[in-house]
C-alpha cells in the first residue's frame, strides 16, 4: 500500500535474495478500507516509494490506479470464510475480502514464483496462505518477520498519525506481547489468565484501548482454549489511540 | 463435467486447432449443483470419455477426485455479483459461486493460453469472460458454437433423462429459438411480445414447463425493454420436462 518504511525495504531485500527478478506492487487499495476507515488521508508518496523500493532492490514497480485496477463494471471478489470472520476481520467487515480480491489480481498480473509479506499483518498471511492453496494459485508465500523501532514498536505506515504522547506509548504493544511470552515460558497454560493480564499492563502503561487479545492456533486462528505443549500459537492484539489502530503479534511454539 | 458428447468433442477439436498442446479437465463439481439437484445421478464414465476426449485430439486429460479439487479446511470461494443473479443463478442459487470457483482453480491449474467453452451454457460463457477479466487472470476464453442433433436439440449431457415421449417433444427449444428470431427479424421490437409468443409456442408444442425466456443484453445480462437496431442480444430460455431441466440459446444481431 505505499508509504514504505524499513518493514516493506525488509520484504523487498528477502525477495532480492532469493530472486532474480523482483517486482514491488504499490497500490492503496480503496476495496480493503471501510466506510469509517482513513482511504483518503492514508499516506501517499509515489516518488519516494519509488526510490525507496529500488534502493532496496526492486526491479519493477507495478503502481497502478484504481481505475485500472477496477474499471467500470467489476463484479468479482475473492472470499475467504471462516478465518477472515474473528481478530482484525471482525472489527474490519470487507477488509479481507479487498484483500483476497486485490492479491488474487496483483499475483495473476505479475505472476511470480514467490511472494513475500509481512509477519506484521499475521492474519493477512493466514488468509493470503489460505486462498492460494484454495485456488491453486502457484506461488510461494514467504513470510518476513516485523520490523521494529529502537523501542519495540512495530513498523507501520500508520504509525505517523500518532501524537508525541500516544507515540511514547505505543511501545506497550510489544512489552505486551513480551509479558505474554513470558507468562506462557514460566508455565501458564490458561488463555484467559494471559488475556487478561496483558489487557491490565497495556491499561496500566498507556491511554491505549484494546480491542482484542487473542491466543489462537496459527493455521485455522481458532481461539485456545487451553495452551498444550507443542502448540504453535499466534499471539494477537489491536489497541486504539484516538483514532489510529495498531495492531502487533508474535507466533509462539508452547513447549514443556 | 465429463459424459462427453460431440459437444464437447467441437471444443476440443477448436483447441487442438489452435494449440500445441490440449488439456480437457472433467470433473463434475459438487459444488455448483444444488441440494435438490442431479450430483449423484449425473453421468460419469470415464474410460469413454478418456478415449473421446483422444479421439478429438487432446494430449492430457486431468480428471482430480473431489477430495484432491477440495481438501479439508476449504474456506475460499469466487463470487460473481449482478450478472449471476438472474436466468440460471436466479434458479439455481450458488450454481455460479460453484462454477466461478472452479473455473479459477482448473485455470490456476493448468495455467492454459487460451480456453475453449460452449455457447450452450450461454451465461456461464458471460460469467466466465466476467471473472478472467476482474481477476487478471491471463486466458483468452474461447467460446464454441452449440452443436444440434438432427432434429435441433442442443447436444447435453441430461439428454439421456429424458423419456422417448420427451425426446420427441425437447427439439421444440430450438424451433422456439429460430421462432423468436423470425419475429425480430420481421420487425417485432417488444420483447415482451415475443417472450409470449415463444412461451405459446412450446406450451401448445410440448409437455414442458418453461422456467424462463429472456431477452437480454449479451454483455451483462440485463432484460431489454425495446430492441434497438445495433442491439447485441442472448435470447436464452430453460424449459422443464419432468424433473430434467433443458436449456438453449442464441445469440442475435438486430438491424434495421
Amino acid at each position: 500500500m505505499g508509504a514504505l518504511h524499513e518493514g516493506h525495504c525488509s520484504l523487498i531485500r528477502l525477495a532480492r535474495e532469493r530472486s532474480d527478478l523482483v517486482i514491488t506492487t504499490i497500490f492503496v487499495n480503496p476495496t480493503q478500507f471501510g466506510e469509517e476507515e482513513d482511504f483518503d488521508r492514508y499516506p501517499r508518496n509515489l516518488e519516494r516509494d519509488v526510490a525507496l523500493a529500488k534502493g532496496a532492490g526492486t526491479d519493477i514497480v507495478f503502481a497502478p490506479s484504481p481505475e485500472a485496477m477496477y474499471p467500470g463494471g467489476s463484479v468479482t471478489a475473492v472470499i475467504v470464510e471462516k478465518i477472515t470472520e474473528v481478530l482484525e476481520g471482525a472489527i474490519r467487515p470487507g477488509h479481507f475480502r479487498g484483500v483476497a480480491t486485490v492479491v488474487a489480481k496483483l499475483l495473476n498480473i505479475t505472476r511470480p514464483d514467490c511472494a513475500v509479506f509481512g509477519q506484521k499483518d499475521a492474519q493477512q498471511v493466514v488468509v493470503v496462505r489460505r486462498m492460494v492453496r484454495d485456488l491453486n494459485i502457484g506461488v510461494e508465500i514467504v513470510v518476513a518477520p516485523t520490523v521494529r523501532e529502537a523501542d519495540g514498536l512495530a513498523m507501520s505506515s500508520r504509525n505517523v498519525y500518532l501524537t508525541p504522547a500516544q507515540r511514547a506509548e505505543a511501545p506497550v504493544l510489544h512489552r505486551s506481547l513480551q509479558h505474554a511470552e513470558a507468562l506462557i515460558r514460566g508455565g501458564e497454560r490458561n488463555p484467559e489468565t494471559i488475556r487478561r493480564s496483558v489487557m491490565r499492563l497495556i491499561s496500566a502503561a498507556s491511554s491505549g484501548v484494546v480491542q482484542y487479545v487473542s491466543l489462537a492456533d496459527e493455521g485455522d486462528l481458532e481461539e485456545c482454549r487451553m495452551l498444550s505443549r507443542g502448540d504453535r500459537i499466534l499471539v494477537s492484539l489491536a489497541v486504539r489511540f484516538g483514532s489510529t489502530r495498531l495492531i502487533d503479534n508474535c507466533v509462539l511454539d508452547v513447549s514443556s
